[in-house]
Order: C-alpha cells, then sequence, then structure tokens
C-alpha cells in the first residue's frame, strides 16, 4: 500500500466518520467564571497574540493534518494555507516524510508563498530518528516551507496499530534534543491524541524543547480510523481497542501546566470544537489552541470554508475574553481559579 | 429593526420555545432538610416579608421583562400590576429604555395606580451610562413608576451577541455609583441570567450599591433567544454557542452569599420555578426569590393567570417553611446546613 | 368525603400506581462486604430477635397501613396479622383514629387473637394530640389490640397537603412525652415518608420516647398519592410539587445512627425492598427493618401471599447475614464500614 | 438432577445468555497514563513471566471452568489445554468432584499430555473439606493433571442459592490450612465472582496460603446462572436477588493489595475482557489476569478459536506495556498512581 493512499484513507475516514471525532465534550463540560461587570469595551479587547515571531489575529494553530502530492491533499493545504494567511493564523503541515520517497510531493509544501507573515510549522514523526531520518531531512523539512519551526510528532499507539508503524521509541529523547539543539527553528514536540506525560516533558526540557502541544484524547481518535481501514481483522479490532486510550485533553493539559514554570510553553489541542474551547485550554495552561478535525471538510471545500470556521472561532475566543473581563488573552493562561 | 420589534420577538420567542429556559433544574436537585417534629402549626408560619418599605405576603418578585407602547406588552405589564397588587409581590419592569425614544411608552410604565402598595422597581440597562444616559434618565425612569428603587441590568453576554448591541461596559462601576449617590432611591444591580461574580459586587459595594440579584444561569438564556431571531447565520451560531454559558444560579448564590455580611442583600433568580426554589434560593443566601419566564404565559393571558402562578408559589413556599420548622422567612437566609 | 373513602383512595392509589413508590432503590445502591469465608455455616446463621418481648424470626415489621369497619380493609389487616403470626414477625396497624368515629371500626382493630404471640402495635397520629385526642385514646388504641406499644406517627407534609389535614404540629413534642410517661406500653414514633430529623429525635428522647422509625424518602410518597386524588386541582398539583420531598431513607438512618448511644432504637423503612435491603438498614444503624407498600397488594389478595413475600425477605436476608459472615443480626446494626 | 446435567446447565447458560456477564466495564472505566515517549521500542517489550515454575508467553490464566465425562465438558477441556499449550498461558480446570463420585470423569482431567509446559491448576470447592473430601482428594486431584497447584474455590452465595448447595462454611480456614501443609504443590485459593476480602486472606496466610484470586463481581455471575435454571421459582427469585452481589473485581484487588507485603500473590479475575484489562487488573496489584466467560464459547468450537481470543488478549497486553512504557509485566504490578 503506497503512503499516499494510506494518507488518503485517513483523510477520507476522518473528514467523513463522525466517530472518528471521541470528543465527549470535555473542554466544553467546564463551566467558565462570567463577569457580569468586565469593566472594559468589547473593542478594548485585543485578541491578538505573538506566535513564533508572527502576530496572530487571536492563539489558534491549524493542527498538522496532511500533505503530499496528490490532487486533493494539496487543495486541503492550500486552502488551509490561504486561510491562514486571510485570518491570521499558524499552521502546521502534516508529516513530510512522504517528501522524501516521493519528489513531486515537495513542491506540495512549498506553502510559504501562500502564507507569507504567519507562522508555518513543519511536521516529521520523531520515530522517524530511529528509522534512517537525521538534521539533514528536519532541515529540509523546514526549508521547503520556510518554516517557523519542527513539529516533532510522537505517536506510539498509532505506530504500534498501524500495518505499516514502526513502533520504535527507545531512544528517542536524545535523537529529539539532537535535532533541538542543530536545527535554527524551534522543535515542538506533540503527541496525536493521546496526550504528552509530565514525564515525557520531564526528559525534553533538559534536551532544549521548549513547546509542547498536549494533543490529548477526546479529539480525533487514530486508533479509531485505523479501525475502520484494510482487510486484517484482527489488526482492525486490535486498533478498536484502543480508541478510547489515552489521557483526556484537559486533563493533559492540567497536569503539564506547572511545567511552564520550567519553560514550557504549551499548545492545547484533542477535541478543541470552539474558541470557547480556546479560552478553556488556555485557563489549562495554554498559550494556543489547535484543531484539526474541524478544519478538514471545509479545507476540502474551500478557502471561504475554512476562513468561516476560524473567524467563528475567533469571534467566540474575543466574546469569552469580554464576558471573562480579559482584555488580553495572555492573562487567561492558567487561571485555573475561573473554572 | 425598531426596538419594539426587537422586544415582541423576545417576548415571543420566551414564552413559547421551552428550550428558551435552560433550567436543568439545578435549584430542584438540592434537597432540603425536612424536620418530621417542626413544632409549629402551619398557620402560625407567616411568609410575610419587608421589601423596601412595602409588605410582601411572601418574598418574591416579578422579574423584569418588557415594557412599551404596544399593546401586547402594555397588557402584559397591567396584568402583571395588578397581580401584584392583589396577590402583594414586588414587580420589576423591564427596561424602560423604549420611553426616552418612544413617547407613547411613556404611559406604558404608568403602573403605580395599579400597585399602590407593593414595590415597585424601574429598569434600565447599566450599560446605557455608557450611551448618552445620565442620572436624568434614571430619574425619569424611577418617576413614571413612583418606582422604589431602580435596577440596573448588567447584560455583557447580550449586548454581544445581540446585533442591535453595544458591549461597552468599560467605566461602568464608576458610573453606577454615580447614579446610586445621585438617586433618592435605593439601586439595585442584577444580571439577566449568566450570574453575578463576587468581584462585580466587590466593585459596586464600596460605590454605595446594595441590592443584588444573582440571575444566574439555569433559567432563561438571552444567548438562547438571540440564536432564534434574525437572518444573520453567523450571529445566530454565535449566540448558540453561548446559550449555557454562564454561573448556574445556585452556585451564583453560595458564593456571594458571604457578601452579605459587607452589606450585600441579594435576590436570587435564574430558573426559580416553584416556591420550594424561593426558599432554596433564600438558604443559599437570598433575601426574595425572582422569576421571569414562569409569569410571561400568564400575563399574556390575564391577571387572573398571574395570580394563580403566585398562589402556588407562596403555598409551596409557606409549605416548606413549615416542613423545615420554619416560622418566618428571614429565618432561611443563609443556612446552608439545611441542604 | 367519609374518612373510610379517604383510606379506600389511599389503599387503591398505593396498590395500583407504581409510581407512588419512588424508590430509586437507594438502599440497594449501597454495595455490602462479602466474606468468601464467612467462617461458619448457612444453618448456623440464626435471624431471629427480640422485639417488645417476643421473640421474632427475623427483624421485619410490616408497617402500618391501614384499619376500619370496611370489608376490604379488614381483610387486608386480617391476612396481615395472620401471616405475622404464621412468619413471626411484628405488626403494626394503620392510623386507629376511625375507632373513635365509627364505633364499628373498632372490632376491625381485635387482632389479637389472630397473632397471639408476635408485636402488634398501634398507631395513631401524634398531631391528634392536639385535635382533641389525649392519653384515654391512646390507651383505647393500645387496648383494642393488646398491643405491645404504640405508634405515633408524625405526617407534617401529608397533614398540609391533605384536604381534610389538621397542620397543627406546635408543642407537640411535650405532648408526646406525656403519652409516652403516662402510657404503660413503650410509645414509638415515626415518620410516613420524609425522613425523621436527629433533632426530633433530641426533642423526643428527653421526653422519653426510645422507639424512632426513620421512615425516610424513597418508598411510598404520600404526597405522590395525596396529588392522585381528589378534584381540586391546586391541592393536587402542590401535593405533586411535594412528591420527592424529604431525607432518603438511608441517609435518614445514618445520620440517626449516633443517636443510640443516647438510648434510641432505631427501626428503618421507607423502600425497604428486600432481605438485603433491611440488612443494609441495620449496617446503617436500624434494630428492624420495615415496609409497607410491598406487603399491599398481597395482603388485598390472602394470608399465603402476604407469608411468601415475609418468607422471600427473610430467606435475603439470612443469606446477606451467612455472606457477611453473621451469625446474628444484631451483630449488623451500625457497622458501617461493611458498605 | 446429577451432578453432569447441572454442569451442562451452568455451560450451557453461560455461554449463552450474555446478561450471565454482569461485566459493566468497571476495569475499562480506569484509564491509564499514556506516556507519549515510552522510550523503547515495541519490540523490546517482553510480556513473559513466570509462574509456577513455568514460563508464560503473558501473564494470563485460563480460569476455571469445567470438567467431566460428558462429551462436550472433555471437548471444552481439550481445547482449552491444546491452546494453553500453543499460546503458552496458564490453565485452570474447573471442580474435579465429579472424579470422586464418576470414574469415567477421572480420565477427563487427564490432561497434562495435552500441555505438558504450562501451568495447570487442579480445583476442588473449599466447602468439599466439610463434607468428607480431606487430603486424599486433594492429592488424587492434583495427580491426576501432574497440577502445579491446586485452587479451593469459596463460593458461599453459590452454594447457597443452589439447589444441590451445601453452604457449610465453618472451620474452613484450619482446614484449608491443613491442606495446604500437607500438599506437596501450592494451594491457591480463589472466590468465583463475587470477590476475597482482606480479613479473608488474614485468615489464610497465617495457615501457609500464598495464592489468591480476587474474582470480584463484574464478571460472570453465579447467582444470575442459578436464577435461570431449574423450576423452584422461590429459589430462582432468591438467586436473581443476589445477582449483583458482591465487591467489584478492581475494587477488590485495590483493598487486597497491601497484603502483598506479607506475603501474597494476587491473581485478578472477575469482568477481565480484554489485554488492557489484565495491565488495569496488575496496576491495582494482580500478579496475573484471569477469565473464563470469554473462552467458554471458543472452547464450544475449536482450540483455534481460543487461539485467537489469547492472541487478543496478548497483543493488547503487550500495546498497553509499550504505551505505559514497561519493558516488563512486573513492573505494572501496584502502581496505582497510573490509573
Ligand atoms: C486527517 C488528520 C491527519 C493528521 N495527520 C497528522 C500528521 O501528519 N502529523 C501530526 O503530527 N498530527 C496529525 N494529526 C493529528 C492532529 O494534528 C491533532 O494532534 C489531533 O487530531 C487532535 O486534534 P483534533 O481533535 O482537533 O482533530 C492528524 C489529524 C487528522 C484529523
Ligand atoms: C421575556 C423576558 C424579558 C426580559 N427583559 C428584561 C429586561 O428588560 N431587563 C432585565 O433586567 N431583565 C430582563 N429579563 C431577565 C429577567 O429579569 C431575569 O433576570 C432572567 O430571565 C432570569 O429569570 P427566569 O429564569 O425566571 O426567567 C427578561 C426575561 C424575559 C424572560
Ligand atoms: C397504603 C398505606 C397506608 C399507610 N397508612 C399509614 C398509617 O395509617 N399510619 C402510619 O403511621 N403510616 C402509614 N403508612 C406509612 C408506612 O407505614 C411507612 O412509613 C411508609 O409507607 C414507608 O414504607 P414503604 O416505602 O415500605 O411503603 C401507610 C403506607 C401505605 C402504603
Ligand atoms: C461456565 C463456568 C464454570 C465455572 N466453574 C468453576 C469451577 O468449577 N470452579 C471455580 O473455581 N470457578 C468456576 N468458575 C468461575 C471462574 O473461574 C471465575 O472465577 C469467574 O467466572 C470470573 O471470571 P469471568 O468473569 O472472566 O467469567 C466458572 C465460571 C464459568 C463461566
Amino acid at each position: 500500500e503506497p503512503m499516499s493512499q494510506r494518507k488518503a484513507d485517513h483523510v477520507r475516514i476522518a473528514a467523513e466518520e463522525a466517530a472518528a471525532d471521541r470528543s465527549a465534550g470535555a473542554f466544553a463540560a467546564l463551566r467558565l467564571d462570567h463577569r457580569a461587570l468586565p469593566e472594559l469595551d468589547l473593542d478594548e479587547v485585543d485578541p491578538s497574540c505573538e506566535f513564533l515571531g508572527h502576530r496572530l489575529s487571536f492563539p489558534f494553530m491549524m493542527a498538522s493534518m496532511t500533505g503530499g502530492a496528490d490532487g486533493q491533499l494539496r487543495r486541503i493545504n492550500r486552502n488551509l494555507a490561504a486561510a491562514a494567511r486571510r485570518e491570521r493564523v499558524a499552521m502546521a503541515v502534516g508529516s513530510q516524510r512522504v517528501m522524501f520517497s516521493d519528489p513531486q510531493a515537495r513542491a506540495a509544501f512549498d506553502l510559504r508563498p501562500l502564507a507569507p507573515e504567519v507562522p508555518l510549522i513543519a511536521n516529521l514523526g520523531a520515530v522517524q530518528l530511529r528509522q534512517g531520518m537525521g538534521i539533514e531531512e528536519c532541515r529540509a523539512a523546514v526549508d521547503v516551507l520556510a518554516a517557523d519551526g519542527l513539529y516533532l510528532h510522537l505517536n506510539p499507539l498509532q505506530e504500534a496499530v498501524q500495518r505499516e508503524g514502526t513502533p520504535t521509541f527507545g531512544g528517542l529523547a536524545s535523537r529529539i534534543g539532537a535535532v533541538a539543539e542543530a536545527l535554527d527553528r524551534p522543535v515542538l514536540v506533540k503527541e496525536v491524541g493521546a496526550g504528552l506525560h509530565p514525564d515525557d516533558l520531564r526528559a525534553l526540557i533538559p534536551a532544549g524543547v521548549r513547546y509542547f502541544d498536549a494533543a490529548g484524547a477526546g479529539g480525533t481518535s487514530w486508533s479509531y480510523v485505523e479501525s475502520r481501514r484494510g482487510d486484517d481483522a484482527e489488526r482492525r479490532a486490535r486498533a478498536a481497542a484502543f480508541a478510547d486510550w489515552g489521557v483526556p485533553a484537559p486533563q493533559a493539559l492540567r497536569r503539564l501546566s506547572p511545567l511552564r514554570s520550567e519553560g514550557a510553553t504549551l499548545i492545547g489541542s484533542g477535541g478543541i470544537r470552539s474558541g470557547v474551547d480556546i479560552a478553556r485550554a488556555m485557563i489549562l495552561g495554554a498559550s494556543l489552541g489547535s484543531a484539526a478535525r474541524p478544519l478538514l471538510a471545509p479545507a476540502m471545500e474551500s478557502e471561504d470554508a475554512v476562513c468561516a470556521v476560524i473567524r467563528r472561532y475567533r469571534e467566540e475566543f474575543r466574546l469569552a475574553l469580554f464576558l471573562l473581563g480579559c482584555r488580553r488573552p495572555e492573562y487567561l493562561i492558567g487561571q485555573e481559579q475561573w473554572i
């Protein structure tokens, strides 16, 4: 099975099957602390923020999803990138590994011209550092995008249940550290839906990593997606058994939050489904919220459709700030007493 | 869209759509502490109380709903006022802003002749103090009613999601304070269904406000109502996203309760749906319970229909007092050990 | 409406309408502490106990239900009494007030010949001590039954919602005390389904009462029953509003339990629906379990039908003792660590 | 009713009726502590372990189910034994009592040739030590299997609700102790689905027993099975009343866990339904997980069908170890902070 087929399957299942989204509304269940007298005007609320040297219209990143030479995958990323520019939000691309096996795919990541002034983040699977990939490939991934940083994703569950997976996670911390040291852009480490553990951060902070995307459970479930493809019934059943594995995203963030004092900047993802959820993630410790699946179907449609979702999130986020009496997003970070 | 059309819409949606009432029975879930041996006769229970210089047959106020020149709005208020007199309960009118733009509406607030001996409370949006309204208008609103007090409502969520809204809440505390000082009647501050915050009271008590209506979430949801009108789909979706925003009314009261020792008198509203709920609100710190939506459909019908609801509440309240071994309503206030 | 009509209504509604039983399985939700190695034989378990000078085959009393001249009411009590004898359990009759207005009803309480060797308990409404009833009537109620004790029931909620009710509970503690002192049999005080309060016991223990039937919420709801009869819609609605009023039976017992050290003997009722529930009630502090409604339909049928229910409860109770490693029922009392 | 008929009934009901399995997912409800950076390769995870002198491919035992001369019972055990060998897991046979009354049944337990290199465990009801059975029978049960240990099961509830039962559990601790002393293989004590109590272990550890299978509630319910057979309606109703009796398996394990420091080795069973559940049981204190019902229908079918279930459990278990960053199963034991 070629990699692009796998990606096409992933995208199709994630976009079409509602059950891929395990969001039990874990974020939405958290009530926020309304102020009747916010003592500010809605106009005074400025939801913008800095991220990796760029100004965002609000603390939001379109999470890593895809990339490749195939027509649909290209269209998705071009729509996301154009929307990122128009709405001034960050964008992370999906894994770029394909560009090392399929030279045509390389061009597909040439998105910087479409989005010159927003953070673009490259993406590779950290596990590839054990499969022959090294600093050269990391640099190449960054360069093709003229990226502002490189996501290395940790996906032990996905590698373990995926037919093509290589669940080789031994000695990864030091290899990630080596990349962090050698690369001239920041490395960001993320999960893909089961959550980072505080001990994961404790291993990576000394190695020089500063950005962490908790990517907890409660949003898109890769095990579920894997359980829906291929014809190996045993493998599919095994994937299904882990469809709800992992630490729910709000809880994942909450317990990473203390590590901010050791230099970690947190990103919240996994089931973020509104601008209020972004505010919730920030209250739990994140500097930014991020979502993948809610943007997938719109990205298959048009730039406008993606922009509409982002605008809705921004408006909801702005209102939440206002109703919490918060002029600026950074005041939210870690204010757990507001839940 | 003229203001009276907006009001007519509000009234229609609030009255007709059951989902406008988000009451998840938050009050009803609280079990009270039954006494098998109350050591008193039901006849000895005297549910009456003082409020703003008048005697009420029990601690209940019909919450602010409406007012205007339009036939139906007039009928609603006349029915409420006549019932207030007959059943001896307090009545607050809806926002009187309309009377400054529509002179005909002025007459609609001339309700004192209908209800000479009960507390009547005027009502204006506090946010108007940033929109040109000042002490003169406050006095006018009080005068037309010969009111015993003036409600200034805080509705940041409503102003933010309403098409015609002016979400300008900066510097309101001092402007409210100025009104409180200049007016010869007490100013009461309320929310409209998302709940007052203890810090809101901490800002207003030093400014001279003494009466606070918590108006928490769990009753009529203005965001829901807004999500049901107009043809701007984005705006409607945004309102819908906030349909359950706010602090549930029982919790809102419970955390305002300590501020009674700093001079605050509390009113409980937001999902009060029986006389037992009034007792629950008082146990959580309120001196009075208040409800809006349960009276709306009856008020569109007749004075008698309103009276029937009030009588039911009073009887339920009287029984609750009896079964708690309480001769007088004021003994309930803040007795949290009874929950 | 004659009293016997009211009773017939009560019996019919309680027996026929499943919703009269509000039992949310509050007892059944409590898991007991199984012993795999009970270190005894089932045969060694002796579930019998003493109560009011008689030996019971297990700690169970048929709760007060009815009594009167009417054919069906007579049949119910005769079936209950005959079953009490056969199965050796205690029996309480329903309120005997009717015998003071209807001389024919007197004979209906002549149940001692049917049940010579078990505890029979007379029953009157404590509130009647404020309605002209005195020690003479109490003695008469005891005498007609040759009773071993007199239940005085406290039913403020029932008196308040019942058309014919006299909710006059002032000064009852001392009147109950006077009866306790004057009567040569023990007085037992009970609720009828809303639960006794620790403060109720604190008022009655110094007055000489030693037996208390918690009769908490979760079983037959008198308010519900009242809400189903008569044609006064307002009264019915009021009763319905209180259908779930009261302290759930397990919680009621648990908080009375400490008063055993001040001389109180507790009886558990309100939603007891199996022999295991009797064990649960005892673990929460009761010396005896009691149930009404589960015996009502059987009692309308035959002595045998009543016996079958009692036998089932006894077998379940005996097994529960065995599985808890308990030879004797009294070892259960107050062993809250077993829940 | 002959014993073999009873066994055939048990097997049929347990296999066919889904409600026999009370598993409310008590294990599955426990979320485990995912590591995104496990710092090991899936290949490095070695799920094998020692048990009673044999190496298992992972910590799993097929729980006691059946045994007898009857064709189907033989087939079940032969399939289980062959699968035990192929997949290298432990196997416990069902009660061997039948072999003392039916000489033909003896041969049915001659399973060692089918499974030469895995732990085989004999099984007798401890209660039989009060019904004439002694050390000779225990030796015979071990010998016929060439067993590595002898399970003595404690089933007071089953004996009490089963028509043929002998609920004689007095003095069993010392009799079990005598067997433990006299037998040259370890004695293991288990429940059959209601859970061992810490005090049960406290009685048996000094008597020389070291292995305990908690066998808590939440899996196959014997009371339920009993409630579905025979024509004595009263007995069936009684059994039904106890269908959910007992301590849930996770809780049972958790409170036995501290007794490991006094020499107890724990086995977890009762509702284990996946390899992740085995990991959960170990985190709660078990050294091994065990399941019965999930293997029953497969064992009626074929050796292959049994192997398929075991392989699925092993793979799930191996993945769980990997995702917890655990190279070896023994690191899991008692790590409650991972839940
Ligand atoms: C279709 C799809 C493809 C994804 N591909 C990647 C990927 O290549 N690299 C990566 O780090 N995460 C990938 N993710 C994971 C997301 O970036 C994100 O961590 C996760 O889905 C949680 O976000 P959500 O609940 O908002 O979807 C993908 C998610 C989706 C839905
Ligand atoms: C139809 C309607 C109109 C209302 N208009 C006003 C208003 O003009 N001013 C105000 O302060 N509150 C207004 N409210 C809010 C109520 O006074 C009250 O705070 C809130 O509805 C909670 O009460 P409820 O849950 O019992 O309806 C209105 C409520 C309703 C249902
Ligand atoms: C039909 C019926 C009649 C009752 N009549 C009396 C009564 O006359 N006196 C009394 O003390 N309690 C009376 N009770 C209350 C019961 O004695 C008992 O306290 C209550 O029903 C809780 O028990 P249960 O849930 O098992 O029904 C009656 C209950 C029923 C169901
Ligand atoms: C059909 C069947 C027969 C059983 N027979 C026995 C037995 O003879 N001896 C015994 O100790 N346990 C017996 N058990 C109990 C199991 O060994 C185990 O303790 C219990 O079923 C919990 O496991 P489960 O929930 O995975 O089924 C039997 C269980 C089943 C389902």
